[in-house]
């Protein structure tokens, strides 16, 4: 069974972005990974389109996309995993290619969530809850579960407001450095706790953004994939898990079950260990979901996530540099887009061409990439070596 | 690289169901094909949900579904290609397989349609269509646009009304014998061609259902497929593609381009040839659709299609026999589940456990499912034998 690499990337601003129709967007980063592969439309075999929908008129994007980006007449889907959309792509356009279908596949997310205002954007993502037992009859939107999950890990594990607050204060750092991201903006933790409180004790800063952007990246065979580029990033291991719909149904909402999951399977897969990882994406949706990233991908141990931030292990130069493009907290979150963005984000440190923020010697990079409040997680393993 | 069979199915009576949730609809489904099969949940590596949305509150529904029916934690996806939705599960199970990333995927494929009235439902579709230059600016529909392609093969190849009344006959009759199917009333050519106008010239007996219903399919990797069942069905070809989002960009819209091409693909894959398919599925969702498949899947000539439903060649003992369950057209359409639906059909033609509809001796069957107006073609051809 042959290796399958990233041959090439895309990715737009993140941003407010009302000057493109949604078509026109996943163009721009869909440019990018054929310049970037060196590849045309007709050398791609399928094409993977994640988007979680909902924001327009538009209830099936894909062929809409393939069209405006002259791949007619490849043939393509739309996958959706809630926020871990743009994984979910990736690893379908993984199998595509490891299944020996295709030799060339691309995976492209996109989202335009500013076509709706904020409490419209909440309400249809809080509908990827459980709308039967949760979603409808509480009103729970996703800043009121991971509310939830947070006060549960304060009171467990004594993790702090303060530590969460410095979750933020890390990612906007590197958000200022990154031109691709929504937010260039450095905060202090006084701004973070001090910000307005949307459900305790998440404030507005512990809070990702709404976003419109896309990414994609281009995945090719071992064979394809040498003669394309010098510098491939291989997919060395991937895991995927769902945990229950309804919150109430789980023993323990301080951990993600389907992280603790999809990461077991992924390492399994590459032999790596967490202590191997030189750089990681995690899915920041809210600080408090980084600090249990930290904790459930085996960074740290249990219950020690607002520890590992407070000694700044997660910035570059500590023990393992986390969200060195900003994280949804500050690069945005265009839900489809995110886990294609992060995608690519690994494939820049890797290649060694993430600039100032650079973690130097990158050589193993992991992408963790949840949907809702853990119903869904995808862990994907990269290396410089295959 | 190793086969992949179905190893079980499952498929509900398709209908109009207030009784059940989208999760009890699925797992109707789900527990038929579990049993079907012989396997338990905790033997399922991926499960890959096929719903086209947008008729309920939800807007995730993957996870619930893996839930209500025991297969959390695994892995999950929901994909979406419109009306090929169940066949782009069925794929994408198939690549998780054959990618040896897990032995045994199930797809489901669950659809309901009546929470919401009849214009709204086909508002609901017709937001597959182009929106940003047929939808919006013209309000076109589904009926719409194949009342379009219907007089443009009319005109290119003298189709007649009759001939496509009569597809709505065969249909319905075999229908009539499909405890699962949703009508069970067999009509004529002059019911047909005398029902009301919706789009001409498509009338009411033209076109298919507005339903609720699910079907799921286990696939197994070919060392376990051996382990599981005696009768095996082999997916033996794949092929899909897509077509322009605007119509008004194709050359010749008297034939879907996609369908054309997906099937070369799957033929090719095979060593198959049209002529040796003894049984097919195709995607009746409007009756010249199905007049139309018969010749881009190459059954007959290019314009012959009209002729060759008239001399009764896709009936039981023809050349050729088509949705000898009904077909869209008397079976149902719950958008999501009838590409998994057409599966189970071809599995249970190709097990030899059709009862009356049997097909004999069908050793290769055919599953064409078409995503809008061919913006998506899948096309899976099963076999016996693998």
């Amino acid at each position: 069974m042959g290796k399958v690499a990233v041959v090439g990337i895309g990715h737009t601003k993140f941003g407010k972005r009302s000057d493109v129709t949604i078509r026109e967007l996943a163009f721009e980063a869909i440019k990018e990974a054929l310049e970037d592969s060196g590849l045309t439309p007709s050398d791609v075999g399928f094409a993977v389109v994640a988007n979680y929908g909902g924001f327009s008129e538009d209830m099936c994007p894909a062929p809409y996309i393939l069209e405006y980006a002259g791949l007619n007449p490849k043939g393509a889907m739309r996958v959706e995993a809630a926020c871990a959309s743009g994984s979910a792509a990736v690893h379908a356009a993984y199998w595509s290619v490891r299944s020996g279908l295709t030799d060339i596949a691309l995976a492209i997310g996109v989202e335009k969530m500013f076509q709706v205002d904020t409490p419209t954007a909440v309400e249809l993502l809080g509908r990827a809850g459980d709308v039967l037992w949760e979603f409808i009859p509480f009103g729970t939107t996703f800043p009121g579960y991971y509310a939830l999950i947070a006060t549960d890990h304060m009171n467990k594990y004594g993790t702090t407001e303060e530590q969460l607050a410095m979750v933020a204060v890390k990612n906007h750092k590197y958000g200022a450095m990154n031109p691709l991201a929504q937010l260039h903006r450095e905060i202090t933790v006084e701004e973070a706790i001090n910000s307005r409180v949307i459900a305790w004790p998440l404030k507005l800063y512990d809070c990702c953004l709404i976003s419109d952007g896309a990414a994609a990246v281009m995945l090719a065979s071992e064979d394809k994939a040498k003669k394309i580029t010098d510098t491939p990033v291989w997919i060395r291991g991937l895991g995927s898990a769902t945990d229950t719909g309804y919150l109430g149904r789980r023993k323990d909402i301080s951990t993600l079950q389907a992280t603790v999951l999809a990461s077991k399977q992924a390492y399994k897969m590459t032999g790596i260990e967490p202590k191997d990882v030189d750089v990681a994406e995690v899915h920041d949706c809210f600080t408090i979901a980084e600090i249990i990233a930290y904790e459930d991908l085996g960074f740290c141990k249990k219950g020690e996530g607002g520890k590992l931030i407070e000694e700044g292990q997660t910035y570059i130069g500590g023990k393992i540099p986390v969200n060195v493009d900003g994280g949804l907290k500050s690069k945005g979150h265009p839900i489809g887009a995110s886990g294609v963005a992060m995608t690519a984000e690994i494939v820049k440190q890797l290649r060694g061409e993430a600039g100032k923020r650079q973690v130097p010697k990158a050589e193993v990079g992991l992408v963790h990439n949840v949907g809702a409040a853990g119903q869904f997680c995808y862990v994907t393993i990269y290396g410089r070596e295959g």
